[in-house]
């Protein structure tokens, strides 16, 4: 393999050449795909399209005592809740359903906190200051979220088995302006990490400054394992209650990868403290979630044990794409040329994490891009969008059919070593 | 009939015997009768159950480009629009299609003001003071919203044409911490009036002291008639728009009482400003809403017109009940006992306002509900449950069987009179 670190200028000049007539070739397709977003591919929809006939219009509605197609039931079905209790190893009556969306449950929480506080604490509008704890890189949305209510983001790196406690232990304990982490825990967004027992142990033992700090831990791969050893994460809520700090974590999840993105339902668990504050908001603020989807979900997905079966079709599907995404970075980034990209084999989740050469992320994409490959923006693994090495590339490798994805993959190789070579020419 | 303001105290005990005797027979019967809130009927359920066979597993999923099953169109399919567009008289373009309830939104809107502020302005959570208008007797859940958020209710009060614009022009123009209105501008509830062309365009020409007030327009029974003469309630942003003023109003509506409460689709209407604000809110807070249940939605109605044809078959079921209870207030309340009760006879809507006489209200509530008949709690119907009269009761027709309902409202007289003929006793 060709060395871009081992060779004079003149032949680096002509591998830049090589390079830009393919990607000028792969331009010339006039290519349309998209690898941003964790969107399900046609197949994976089609996996749970049987769910649409399930409910008919002649079904028995009544399920706990109540008609799920009227007004009721305000805290979700009880199918749900045992499902979801499984999924998060909280008891069903710590459960709470809600609608289409995990992340707008998160958002509901966080506004809760700013405009009435973490139960009988000062709100955290009229705090001085509020900050969160950010493990990097993590999922763009969570920080989409603190930066739309101007949570001054603490960056914590991400070790292999989640994220470094030492640093998040000391600034919990010193700093009151601390309120909150955003945890991915199990096949973290985007490097698939799942947070060790260690970790976990370590989260369940916090004794932050403020009253009022609160572990949000979004648990939305919990199921969604890609190989056949199911991966386990250690239950925080059970490890919190032995260490009498029940009232710091809020779980959340949902069905959005499970049966459908926006169609689905969501969860969200805590402490019968924390429950009864987020209940009360809630019954202000809804007559009730979608039961009828919530039904449909009950009668398609039956229990937990169906529902681990269920995602089996859903692994059969992801895991060549991400094999494909794997393959071509093992071909193309080996020997001489490892040092061009560092990425995760994830063992779960959404996405494959990918380093590519300090300085380099922000190009990369843009070239993707302009040969009609779109990936997530470099930067968005980062609150505000600032990856300050600029080198974390997120690929989601869902949503193309697998001759797709191989042409977007290969492209993307093309244009790491475009950059690659650019940025050697111009340092000589 | 028997009248109670011209008998001698002996007389009045007689009757109050009478009454009681055949109260406690009604008692002997276990009722379990619960005419509290503007649930459906089951009949009312059966009308758009269809609708859930009308989008099997095996349909076309893709509207506007995307498939429903996936992520996508944030802010609705184009048909929800246009219905939405038809039902609120407000062009499509300014239109946001929300989850399964208007109710949620409104919270929604208003806590975003409270953490950002509207449109530019500071938010309210750091004004020193906020306050509403509220027309009364009204909704109770937009009591409860306010009361929430610790907003200080202003009353107004109804006439029947709509609020007292007297009073609400010259509160906004002199008091800058009134910073909204909740308004229901057709069948109000719970009495059931459509503003008058002239509230309409008195709102339309409303100039607050406060740049961050807003007019909170849920027009949740827009084509809820229960007459065959529709009746037609002024175009709200029409009217603004000709006084400059689009920035005022913001719209709600739902079709928790068109198809299914709960699973019904909401809706939002804004000026152009207004819209970009609540935008980039929910584009922070979620993903996108139920997009399968939009569909289905979209392929069950159709069009306006359509679901105009829908309406009728509520129309029929729920007339005969509102007529259960004014026949049997028009023949217990007349001629010499015409002072025990007034009460509106509503062209729509899903409600019947009763005054009793003042001091009475809980009473008779509380009469009825020993009994076995549920009612909505008196003084919900105003700001923080306090009716300083303790005359109005919410009687909701729509859920019971008429045979039922008839029971019910039955009791109901006969609390009425006791409640009464006990005043008269004490007083005497």
């Amino acid at each position: 393999m060709f060395s871009y670190d081992l060779n004079p200028k003149n032949k680096l000049t002509e591998e830049l050449d090589l390079l830009i007539k393919k990607y000028n070739e792969y331009k010339s397709k006039g290519l349309d795909l998209d690898m941003s977003r964790g969107k399900l591919s046609k197949e994976q929809l089609e996996i749970s399209s049987p769910m649409l006939d399930i409910l008919p219009g002649d079904s028995n509605f009544i399920v706990d005592k109540s008609d799920c197609r009227n007004y009721g039931l305000h805290d979700g079905i009880s199918t749900m809740k045992s499902i979801f209790s499984r999924i998060l190893n909280v008891n069903s009556d710590n459960i709470f359903i809600g609608g289409n969306s995990s992340i707008s449950m998160m958002f509901d929480i966080i506004s809760l906190y700013f405009t009435h506080g973490v139960c009988k604490e000062k709100p955290w509008s009229q705090q001085p200051k509020v900050k969160f704890l950010c493990p990097v890189p993590g999922y763009d949305r969570h920080f989409n979220i603190l930066s739309y209510f101007n949570i001054e983001p603490i960056l914590v790196p991400m070790k292999s088995d989640g994220p470094d406690m030492d640093i998040v232990e000391e600034a919990v304990r010193n700093d009151e302006s601390i309120k909150g982490i955003c945890c991915v825990p199990k096949y973290s967004n985007p490097q698939g990490i799942i947070y060790s027992d260690e970790v976990v142990k370590r989260f369940s033992k916090l004794h932050p400054r403020s009253a009022d700090f609160r572990i949000f831990w979004d648990n939305a791969y919990a199921v969604h394992d890609l190989t056949d050893s199911k991966e386990e994460l250690l239950d925080l809520m059970n490890q919190c209650i032995q260490n009498k700090n029940e009232d710091l974590p809020i779980f959340f999840s949902s069905t959005s990868k499970i049966t459908f993105p926006s169609s689905g339902v969501s969860a969200l668990a805590a402490s019968e403290k924390n429950l009864r504050q987020i209940k009360n908001y809630y019954n202000h603020k809804t007559i009730g979630f979608d039961k009828l989807n919530q039904l449909r979900h009950a009668k398609f997905l039956i229990n937990y044990e169906n529902l681990l079966e269920h995602m089996k079709k859903h692994r059969k599907l992801l895991r060549p794409k991400f094999q494909v995404i794997l393959n071509c970075f093992a071909r193309e980034f080996s020997d001489s040329n490892k040092n061009l990209a560092t990425w995760n084999e994830p063992k779960g989740g959404y996405f494959i994490s990918v380093d590519v050469e300090q300085g380099l992320a922000k190009t990369v994409v843009e070239l993707c891009k302009d040969a009609g490959v779109k990936l997530t923006d470099a930067g968005a693994t980062f609150p505000g969008g600032i990856d300050l090495e600029d080198k974390n590339i997120r690929i989601a490798p869902s949503y193309l059919p697998a001759n797709e994805l191989n042409i977007a993959v290969n492209l993307f190789c093309i244009c790491v070593k475009i950059a690659a070579v650019r940025k050697r020419l111009l340092e000589n």
